[in-house]
C-alpha cells in the first residue's frame, strides 16, 4: 500500500455543505483527536484505582477518582447520588483439578454471585450442549455430579453481541437449572470468543427455592481439554475449590456532573457509563472506556465553548455488573423530581473503532438519528439500528425518553470481556477518542434539535 | 454489558428476504467464519517465509509457498508469471546518532531505493515540516547539511490513508527536493500514528538529474527528541551511516491460479493482493492480509460448490512496494491476449475489521455496488465509496472493467504499516476471516450479475 493517497488525498472530507453543525461537528473530533484526555484518564482509571467491583474498596476508590476528575472539569454541578449495592467477594484463588493418570489444574474462577465450595467438591462430570440436553438427561445422570455447559460462542455471527447473546444463559441461568437435577456445581466454557486459558466471569443469578450451588467457569482452551479427556474416557472427576461469599450490602454512589443549560436548565440529555467493573482484569473496555468517553464528550463540549440548550448530564453510575442498582437509582430519582430526559446516551460496549448507534425508542427518533447520518457518515458512523441502548438507561425507559447505545465494532469484545485481559494496553488511543467524539456530536446534534 | 443480547437475541440477523443470494452469503461466510483457513494461511507465510522484499531470496520463497499453497487447492489452473523486479539490499543495520553532550543513538532505517552513506555522513540538521520552508530556507541554509522532514501525519484525519496521504511526498520527494538545494541527506519522521522508536520504511525515488542523496527515516518519539533538542539549541549535528545499495534487476514471479468458468470462461474476475513485503516486519497486514483474503476467497467459492460463471482468478502480485512491475506486467500480457476483465479487487489496506469497499468505475458500476448494500450491509459493509481501488489492479483500468478496493477499519493501519509491528500477532483472527468472507460475496454477487 503505497499510492492509495494519490486520488485519496484529492477527495475532499464532506460532500455536505459546510454549514454550522458540520463545522461544530468537526470542531469537536479536532478536539478530541488533538488535545482529548480521555486516553490518559482511561490509564489512570486502570492503573490508579484498577479493577472495582461494587462494594469493594478499589469501587470506593473509583467514586472518589470520578467526583474529582468531574470536579477539575469545572462543570457547573458535581455530587455523588447514594446507594445500596451488592457485595460479593472472590477470596483466595480458585482451583478447579481434572483428576487422571495425571492431575491436569484448569483454570477457572467463580462466576460473580456464587456460593463457595465449603471445602472442596469432588465429583463426576456431566457435559451438556443445551438445556434441552440437561432436560433429557434427568436427575438420574446429573445428581450428585458437576455440570459442564460446554456450548462455545457461535462465531457464525457477524456481531459477537448475537453469540453472546447465545450462551448467556448458560452462564445465569445454568447453575439454578443444572441444581433442579440434583447437580453439585457447574463449570461453564468461558463466554469467549478467543481459544485461551483465560476464564471469563459474569453475573449468575439463583432462582428462588433451589439449593443454591457453586458456579464455575474455565478457559476455553481449558474446556477443550476437559471436553477431550471426557470424549476419551466416560468417567471424568473434577475437584473444585471455591472461596466466594456474599457479604451485606453496602453504600456506595453514582457519580454525576452537569453543564446547566441555557434555554431549559430542567431538560436533561444524559450520557454515561459503568463505573463498577469484575474484580480481573481491569475493566478497561468494560466498561472504563464508557467511562471516560461520557466525561470526555462533555468535557469537550465545554472546552470548544459550547452553551447547551438543555442540562447535559454525565452519570458514572455504580453496580451494572451484578445488580443495576445504581441504574435503578438514578431512575427513580429523575422520575420523582419530575425531571424531562431528552435523550440518555450510553457507552457500554468497550473502547474499539466506532460504528455507529442503536436506538430504543420511537420510530420518529429512529428517522431522526438516521437524518444526521449525512454528517455521522463522514465520521464513519453508518451503522444507526433500532436496538437495545444500554443496561444503564434501560430504567428510564417511558416512551418519551431516546435510548440509545453507543456501538463500536464488535470483534475483539469477547475476547477479553470479564477477564484478566481486558486490561488498558488493549485500548487503542484513537479508536478510543474516536468514540467519544462520536458521542459528543452525538450530544450536540441531540442538544441543538432535540429528538 | 451484560444484558444487551436480551434484546439482540431476539432480532433476526436478516432484514431481507431469504433469497438464494442471502443465503450463498451466507454459507460463504459460515464456511470461513467455522472452517477458515487464511489465518493459518498468514502465520505461514510470516513464520515460515518473513518479510520479502522484491528480488531477495525470501521472496523467491515467497513464491513457491504460493504456488505450492495455490496447487494444494487444486484449482482449475495454476502458473508463474515471470516479471523483472529491482533488487535493493538494506545491508547492515544502519545507526543515526545525535551528537552532543551525550551522543544518543535514534532509531533509523533507510528509505527503500536509497543510496548508502558511503561511510559516515556528519552535519548540521536543518528541521523543516513543509516544502515551502525548505524552497523559503533554500541552499544557503541547506547546502552541506542534512535536512530532518518532521511533519507528523495529521491526527484529524478520521481514516488514516488521508493523514498518510499528506505525508507521503515528504518520504517520496523530499531527498530529491532537499538535494536540490545541496543537502547530503534527509531524515523523515516516520509515517506513523504512534508515538514509538519504530522506524517505518517505505519507497523513495529520485529526481532524474538531481544528486542522489541517502534517505532514511527514524522513529516518531526520536523525531520527538531531535525536534526537542534542535528547540534547545540552534546547531545540532546527526551522524549517519546506511549501508544499503541497488543491484540489478533480478527475475521473479506473479502467482496466479484460476477456477475456469462455466459459461464465460474467456471473462475474468480476478482478486490479488502483493505477494511481497519490505524486509523489515513480516508484512502481516501488508500484505500478507491480501495475500490470504485472496485465495481463501477463491478456495471458499471452490469449497461450497460454486460453480462459477466467469473465471475466477487469483493473483499474487510481485513487487508492489518498490516498483509495482508485477501490475504493469499482469496488465501488459492481460491486454496483449485480449482478456475481458469483467472487475479487479485489489486487498492492501490491511486485515482489520471489514468496513466495506472503495470502487474505481462508471457511475453505473457504483450504483451497481450500492444496490448490493441490501445484503452487504448484514455483514457490516456499509462503506461504499468511489475512490482509488489498489496499485496493483491500476495498471487495469481501460474505462470498463471495474476496479474495486476492500476497505477494512483504518484506525491501526499505519501503526506498524512497513515497521518491525507489522507481524502476524497484530492480525485478528475473526477480523482476517471477515475480509476475507467480504471478498468473497462480493466476487459471488459480480460473477452472478455482472458489474
Amino acid at each position: 500500500m503505497k499510492k492509495l493517497f494519490l486520488i485519496l488525498v484529492f477527495i475532499p472530507i464532506f460532500g455536505i455543505s459546510q454549514d454550522g453543525d458540520s463545522l461544530m461537528v468537526r470542531k469537536i473530533y479536532d478536539e478530541i483527536l488533538t488535545k482529548g484526555e480521555c486516553y490518559e484518564n482511561l490509564r489512570s482509571l486502570c492503573k490508579d484505582v484498577g479493577a472495582r467491583l461494587s462494594g469493594s474498596p478499589e469501587a470506593a476508590k473509583a467514586v472518589g477518582w470520578g467526583e474529582a476528575l468531574l470536579n477539575s472539569y469545572e462543570f457547573d454541578k458535581v455530587w455523588l447520588q447514594e446507594v445500596m449495592v451488592p457485595q460479593w467477594k472472590r477470596g483466595k484463588k480458585e482451583s478447579c483439578i481434572l483428576i487422571g493418570q495425571d492431575d491436569v489444574p484448569l483454570n477457572v474462577c467463580a462466576l460473580g454471585g456464587s456460593v463457595n465450595t465449603n471445602g472442596t467438591i469432588s465429583a463426576k462430570v456431566v457435559m451438556v450442549n443445551s438445556f434441552e440436553e440437561l432436560d433429557s438427561l434427568g436427575e438420574a445422570a446429573i445428581n450428585g455430579n458437576i455440570v459442564f455447559f460446554n456450548t462455545p460462542m457461535d462465531q457464525k455471527q457477524i456481531r459477537t453481541f448475537n453469540a453472546y447473546g447465545g450462551c448467556y444463559p448458560f452462564r445465569s441461568k445454568g447453575p439454578s437449572k443444572a441444581a433442579k437435577y440434583g447437580a453439585l456445581a457447574t463449570v461453564l466454557r468461558s463466554l469467549s470468543t478467543l481459544t485461551d486459558h483465560s476464564p471469563h466471569t459474569g453475573v449468575m443469578r439463583y432462582e428462588a427455592g433451589i439449593p443454591q450451588i457453586p458456579a464455575a467457569a474455565i478457559g476455553t482452551a481449558d474446556a477443550d481439554i476437559l471436553e477431550n479427556a471426557m470424549l476419551d474416557k466416560l468417567d471424568i472427576t473434577l475437584q473444585l475449590t471455591m472461596h466466594c461469599q456474599t457479604l451485606p450490602d453496602v453504600k456506595s454512589y453514582n457519580v454525576i456532573g452537569e453543564i446547566t443549560g441555557n434555554e431549559h436548565p430542567d431538560n436533561y440529555v444524559i450520557v454515561g457509563g459503568h463505573l463498577d467493573s469484575w474484580d480481573i482484569g481491569e475493566g478497561a473496555h468494560d466498561d472504563g472506556a464508557g467511562i471516560v468517553h461520557s466525561i470526555e464528550a462533555l468535557r469537550t463540549l465545554k472546552a470548544i465553548g459550547y452553551k447547551p440548550k438543555n442540562t447535559l448530564r454525565v452519570v458514572l453510575f455504580m453496580n451494572e455488573e451484578n445488580g443495576a442498582k445504581g441504574a435503578q437509582k438514578y431512575a427513580e430519582e429523575a422520575k420523582s423530581k419530575n425531571e424531562k430526559h431528552i435523550a440518555a446516551i450510553e457507552s457500554d460496549r468497550g473502547g474499539f473503532t466506532p460504528r455507529g448507534f442503536s436506538i430504543s425508542g420511537t420510530e420518529k427518533q429512529f428517522k431522526q438519528l438516521e437524518e444526521w447520518e449525512n454528517i455521522l457518515m463522514h465520521y464513519d458512523l453508518e451503522y444507526i439500528v433500532k436496538g437495545f441502548a444500554g443496561v444503564d438507561i434501560a430504567p428510564l425507559k417511558n416512551g418519551e425518553t431516546a435510548l440509545i447505545g453507543f456501538a463500536p465494532d464488535s470483534q475483539r469484545y469477547f475476547d477479553l470481556h470479564h477477564s484478566e485481559n481486558d486490561v488498558f494496553e488493549m485500548v487503542h488511543e484513537r479508536e478510543l477518542k474516536l468514540g467519544a467524539a462520536s458521542i459528543a456530536a452525538l450530544i450536540y446534534l441531540i442538544d441543538k434539535y432535540g429528538i
